[in-house]
């Protein structure tokens, strides 16, 4: 999705574009948000919400060509199926957009293979699409429904929230760093699949819908996803060094620098959500009694920007840097 | 949308591709059809329909990086129009994935103002999208809503049937000729603008809730899609020659093979339709009192596949050859 003018001008001026598309045609009484978050928030009935969201993923971008077409596709609809759990919201329906620079049976037989078995897993219809020819690239734009009032928007976080990661951060990018050292066959099959496999939370819907008060996926790496979370907010946020959770294997190859993984690193499609004051002890309780964990890091404070305590216990601010795939 | 595999055999081996997805991985209540028509079509509540049309536009495919932006942006919304027109939906809302090779501010401005210029023309939330880095091409994914039992799909056509379209054709195919033979500045503004300020059929849409009983937008050629609304109604055509609507100025420039760009020639988005016995007349009479013009060009048979009355009285199996953009 479209993500904040600010934040951008500090990354890649390629993300600058989407400025252009900002200043909207159409007002439309219908949509209840558009670009700004994880989906786009439609009205289709008295009762319910569509929620709409697009991921294009280039070769040699966001995957390698090289890559089994397989992985190719389950990364494609896991990357957009992600989109829907941080907006506590359940896939439907995706379409998909597919160009291919040549006409390869082998190929298309693993990207279907792949397609409809992650499709299958979270009980999703593909309902249509176009297959053109050009380089390599693969568009999804996936659907969901849900009643009124129970998705999670990024704009929810509150004073005094607590801010919570659902998961081990960094794997994904020591997997690209891997592959960018032409260290492929690393002995690590578990970053790969962290790269390649991602596992977006849909498992954690329940909880956010009765906990959290804001959610995001982690794409972009941590820093800057909790930053396009405050931004919606209007808030701030400071969170501390040694609550963050770092894939054991990125300590092991990154050590210290471990922690700016773990920070600007993307890939991961781990959830970032706040809960309110109210809220958080609920959630700890509630979870509990469960096989989940989840990770609280840090807290949503008035003061716009990130902050964090670092193990020397001195507050800085949190420097984020672009996060390049390949 | 995905096409059927049976024509796709005859027509080129890339479309062929779309076979790999029809084998559905989830079968889902709430998809009341999806491959295979315009748009899909979702059931969103007790009383409305969503639909869902995608459609992608590459570089030197179907447009050329050449062309100003702002006509590049305005044809893949129209493009992406067309289907809900074909469909007999008015569009809502569009989500817009982008990739371009680098930043061009210029390039992007033009683009930005032909993309809301085109949104603003039939009042089209942008609700969001993905820009990424690659080689130039657009992939817009439209939808609309409507109450359950207005929309008009394929494969409503039944034997008898009258055969509709909606314009002239043959125009943007005959400017896609002058730009194959480097002739882009002939002084025929018209067409050009048929290439690349298509003008999908909205304006129809009342006589086709009311009259139609099977459309589809001529986007690959009347013959291909023509054929494709035969094949989801399990039915066959004869059209007639002669009552083939050609642009005059492909005629003027083709000659007698004027009619091959009218049957085989796509982009011109005028709509194909069937009206039934009963209906004919009363399209005819509704027609006639506006200043709309279709035009009857053929009836729906029983037979499979199209054959065609020539002018020497001769009918013959309808010839369809491949259509390419560029």
């Amino acid at each position: 999705m479209f993500v904040s003018l600010k934040l951008i001008l500090a990354m890649d001026e390629f993300a600058l574009i989407e400025h252009f598309f900002k200043i909207p045609a159409i007002q439309r009484a219908d949509v209840v948000y558009g670009i700004g978050d994880d989906a786009a928030c439609l009205t289709v009935s008295s009762n319910h919400q569509l929620f709409v969201s697009t991921d294009t993923l280039v070769a040699e971008v966001h995957f390698l060509s090289s890559w089994d077409a397989y992985d190719i596709a389950w990364r494609a609809v896991m990357v957009n199926v992600s989109d829907m759990a941080a907006m506590a919201v359940y896939p439907c329906w995706i379409s998909l957009a597919l160009t291919l620079p040549y006409y390869d049976e082998h190929w298309l037989n693993r990207f279907a293979k792949g397609l409809h078995a992650a499709l299958h897993q979270f009980n999703i219809a593909l309902i249509g699409g176009d297959t053109t020819r050009g380089p390599l690239s693969i568009t999804l734009t996936i659907h969901g429904t849900a009643p009124i009032g129970v998705a999670i928007p990024r704009s929810g976080a509150r004073i005094g929230d607590t801010i919570w990661v659902s998961g081990d951060l960094g794997g994904a990018a020591q997997a690209v760093a891997f592959f960018k050292q032409n260290n492929e066959n690393v002995s690590e099959p578990i970053l790969l699949d962290k790269l390649k496999r991602p596992c977006p939370r849909l498992d954690l819907l329940p909880f956010l819908r009765l906990y959290a008060s804001a959610a995001i996926d982690i794409s972009d790496g941590l820093g800057a996803d909790l930053n396009h979370l405050c931004q919606r907010s209007s808030v701030g946020a400071c969170i501390t060094s040694k609550a963050i959770p770092i894939h054991p294997l990125v300590k092991q190859y990154q050590g210290l620098n471990a922690i700016d993984f773990a920070i600007n690193g993307g890939d991961d499609y781990e959830l970032c959500f706040t809960t309110s004051i109210k809220n958080t002890r609920l959630f700890m309780d509630a979870l509990a009694q469960t096989q989940h964990r989840c990770y609280p890091i840090g807290v949503i404070e008035k003061k716009s920007g990130l902050r964090i305590l670092n193990e020397q216990l001195e507050i800085n601010e949190l420097i984020i840097h672009g996060y390049c795939h390949f």
